[in-house]
């Protein structure tokens, strides 16, 4: 969007001029008060956490929007923040809601048709791109934030006292090694496979598969004898890498062409995905039919046909043969 | 072409009304003296066989290419028939010459840039599509045949007495297997791969991959105990099911979205083709590096991007393990 008004080449994939992808910043960055941003730094100002005032807007099939799902779910916080889940394909009116389609809402606080008009509602002079995740706040009727790395934190750590988990995914003795997971694998993982499959030269996406395929051989490596991403213990770093490793066979393989080898290849990391999988709480945010639909459907410029492939379709509930390992879920999982 | 006149609009893709891949029939049908045609058919009237006559128009990425190519290296007849290589990027003009390309050659008859100019030059007013591989008489300036499966036929076993390998593809008492082979993978396999890809219809897809990955089942069963696809025995069978399982993992299973397995994800799919891939004389006949770059640069409608994907690539090499069945190649495969 451009001053307010929807735009849909500005909602296009965008590349440098040497043809490597580069993600937009998103625009909305307020924090609830409470929240923990980093090892010593805790939000003061900021709108109360509270039951109820809370809202999300997600699509099952984005993997920024599956990490706030995943912490909601792992935090047990299903009744104490609100979702809407909008249409997996997206059009060139962006995100949209169609409440007919499975798995699928309305748009709950206004009834809008579309997400744009959440962002116009939010800002009626809003310039940029309309993304999902989106934290609402319904009493102050705006974005809090749409960034899924800090509404992660946020669910995380400002709403303990209505967590029905007793669960810290930013567990003190963990917290620099968690957020140097989740800045060294932003790059290289989450967004490597869109800087693979968005990528407009050979050398870009080149460059990107190496970085990519490079960080899973390390990360395999790891698992080995470490059972999460940031120790023994489940994390936000965990979120963070779950959320790309679990869409990774059957979409990013063969639609963002990251074909040397797949996640099921890989001993581990295999093992490492399954197990999180399975982890109470965790397969109601599971939508691969969302997934697939998505990204095959929503980006004619990678695949003009729309055909959606049959996929190797990953036993994610094989058993996941990670409990001799140090370590293991938190307990209050419910 | 349409009466000799080139034609772009011509040379794509077609589907019929359901979105289902058809591909045309090729147009030069004629036979040598003395080919097998079938089990009881002999060939009595057409050019003779005779060194130095015939030369083979290829390219080193074309499945249907490569099956003369195997037949004519399997036979030890490259003194007898000569070849020459397209640049594996086929454009709008269509096939190319592009000697300075690495593994291409000129076109060596005339010195013609493009393919085209050589169904024109043996039918001025040719109509159709312009296809490898192509049979060339140097003799009678003309095309024999442009059918992989017949010229393939025709170089086993009309060349017999120029072949510098003993080495019959058709041999008795396997004739009818070999047909009936050769058939029964045609539409599911050898084509299949083109129906998934160039399906224009979610449901065409759908047929085709379940028909592809069917097959691909069965000849697994098949092959754990049988050691090549019409019994002990080598045959045209084997040639026919070798190019497209040769491409399969590098290019149809990403490019044309037949990602449900990959061959080496057979146990004996993937030992019998690297058994084919370890047999003397075919490692010459191997280039994937046409085949990548045909299949991902030539297509704009599947694969607009262009990127050529880094694969998995299966080490073809590695030790087959098929020793201890029953049969085994040919003894005078030089």
């Amino acid at each position: 969007m451009i001053d307010g008004e929807w735009r849909y080449d500005v909602e296009q994939i965008q590349s440098d001029e040497t043809g490597e992808f580069e993600r937009d910043t998103t625009s909305f960055r307020d924090w609830i008060a409470g929240t923990r941003r980093g090892p010593d730094d805790v939000v003061e100002d900021g709108p109360e956490p509270e039951a109820g005032r809370y809202h999300l807007y997600v699509s099952y099939a984005c993997p920024w929007a599956h990490r706030t799902l995943l912490t909601r779910a792992l935090n047990g916080l299903e009744d104490v923040v609100s979702v809407d889940v909008v249409d997996p394909v997206r059009k060139n009116e962006g995100w949209e809601f169609a409440p007919e389609k499975p798995g699928c809402t309305t748009e709950s606080q206004y009834g809008y048709d579309f997400l744009r008009e959440v962002y116009a509602e939010a800002d009626e002079d809003y310039t940029g791109r309309v993304t999902v995740p989106v934290l609402w706040d319904k009493e102050e009727e705006t974005i809090v934030n749409n960034e899924s790395e800090e509404i992660m934190r946020m669910l995380d750590t400002a709403f303990g006292e209505y967590a029905t988990n007793d669960v810290d995914l930013y567990p003190e003795g963990y917290r620099e090694d968690v957020d140097d997971v989740i800045d060294d694998i932003y790059p290289v993982i989450n967004n490597g496979v869109y800087r693979a499959g968005f990528a407009e030269s050979q050398e870009a996406y080149d460059d990107a598969v190496a970085d990519l395929f490079d960080a899973l051989d390390q990360w395999d490596e790891t698992l080995a004898d470490q059972r999460y991403a940031a120790g023994d213990r489940l994390t936000l770093a965990d979120v963070a890498m779950f959320t790309t490793l679990y869409r990774f066979d059957e979409v990013y393989h063969t639609h963002f062409k990251c074909n040397e080898k797949r996640i099921a290849d890989y001993e581990h990391l295999w093992g490492y995905l399954r197990e999180l999988c399975q982890l109470p709480g965790v397969e109601p945010t599971l939508h691969m039919d969302h997934v697939k639909n998505h990204y095959y459907r929503s980006h004619p410029d990678v695949n003009p046909s729309n055909l959606v492939p049959v996929g190797p379709d990953p036993d994610f509930f094989a058993p996941h043969g990670r409990d001799d390992l140090p370590g293991g879920p938190p307990t209050d999982l419910a």
